[in-house]
């Protein structure tokens, strides 16, 4: 692991972007933690969604939030051709980037994902800020797409914020990801919390229902708010939050 | 309205049994209240479960917290033919008592419901320690059963816990409610927390969702945990009482 600045620090806040190198592979990260360090604190990875990137708004709000009200570090790293490791990029196309599409027709993204997690987790942890028994994973849609696979591999993930995702709908369909899900969900151990938009126009509800209740844990629960994918209201993300906090 | 005692206080805690009359029914009901009463404090009406009575154990026990973390007063009456209103009780055959059944069957049940609660609504925010303004309803399977036709009809109920109840499943089928509760739905206009147990065994989630699809304010969320029906975790329950909490 490499860092890339010396970070900036804002409000309590300090940001800092790394690399961490795997296979030849550089994979862009971003760490945010407590400016002022009083021991080793937890650590929530955060997977970004599709045709997004590490440093989107939302995910930099949640992260800064977690860091100012928790005491939690949190840490983003771009998903394989997404932002710096482009060239998938936010589109108007309904249909998606084109390397987005390809992205899901190719058979190794799961497994170079849950690698590209697990070796930042593994830098992470290495850190003398960061406590590695305490590390949660929260990522929706995308996150969840790709963060199911690292969930269901990784042990040592002690709770999960999974959701906006399921074997139904539009993204489903084009995501072919149904057979690694059917086999992954099983697998997940740790608590989980999973989010669903009762009115999802990509991932249809129902198709969402399935994919919680193959989650081999039975220490989860769903919340359900309407709306479209991409609505979920504040409420919604501060459980997120909270759940994570109370449980690292 | 008539109180019966002088009310006793243990913790913090005032509890004071009433009876409200209305066309001749005499409705026997508890209030818990502060002890410590420095103005009118906000209100929650508590419907119990099936077979069970105002002063059930989990009713009891939820009371007393919305008095003392919340310093919100809470008040249980027993439903038509419960508790001291007889003859239904607590039965170890899944098939119900004999006049549980037939309470289902008689046309007025609902209507006689409703009425009893507005009753007891407008008698409670008649004292000076209760704030008539903020007055939420709290009440989970039969507390839904007659609670949901309640909270449709009474527009000053200001937020609402419903749940464990739907339109599918062997109570469904027996309850006979199902044409009560799709003209309702749609009229529940509060915030509303609707709680699923993913296995119940006495309404389908499916039916639970369609109910929660139906009813009319935006403003809900639902919460679904594993388990049987009566297995709603302190998670659950305790997120119903933070709910109303937040709203009243």
């Amino acid at each position: 692991m490499e860092w890339r600045d010396g970070g900036t620090t804002s409000m309590g806040v300090t940001e800092r972007g790394f690399f961490v190198e795997r296979s030849g592979d550089l994979i862009p990260g971003i760490l945010w933690a407590p400016a002022e360090v009083t021991g080793p604190v937890p650590l929530v990875l955060i997977g970004h969604g599709g045709q997004s990137e590490k440093r989107n708004p939302n995910g930099l709000a949640l992260a800064r939030r977690f860091v100012r009200r928790h005491g939690i570090a949190a840490a983003a790293i771009d998903a394989i051709d997404h932002g710096e490791r482009g060239p998938i990029v936010a589109t108007e196309d309904p249909a998606g980037h084109l390397d987005y599409i390809a992205l899901w027709k190719r058979p190794d993204t799961f497994d170079r994902m849950v690698a590209d997690w697990q070796a930042t987790f593994d830098a992470l942890i290495g850190l003398p800020g960061i406590d590695g028994e305490r590390v949660g994973y929260w990522g929706l849609s995308m996150g969840t797409m790709l963060g199911l696979p690292f969930v269901a591999a990784e042990s040592r993930i002690k709770a999960a914020v999974l959701g906006l995702c399921g074997f139904t709908g539009a993204s489903a369909v084009r995501g072919r990801f149904g057979d690694r899900h059917r086999a992954d969900a099983p697998r997940v151990a740790c608590p989980v919390l999973f989010v669903v938009q009762w009115d999802d126009e990509r991932f249809g509800r129902d198709g969402a229902f399935e994919l919680f209740d193959l989650l081999g844990t039975k220490d989860k629960r769903l919340h359900a708010y309407p709306g479209l994918h991409a609505e979920v209201p504040p409420e919604g993300t501060d459980a997120t939050r909270e759940f994570l906090a109370a449980r690292l």
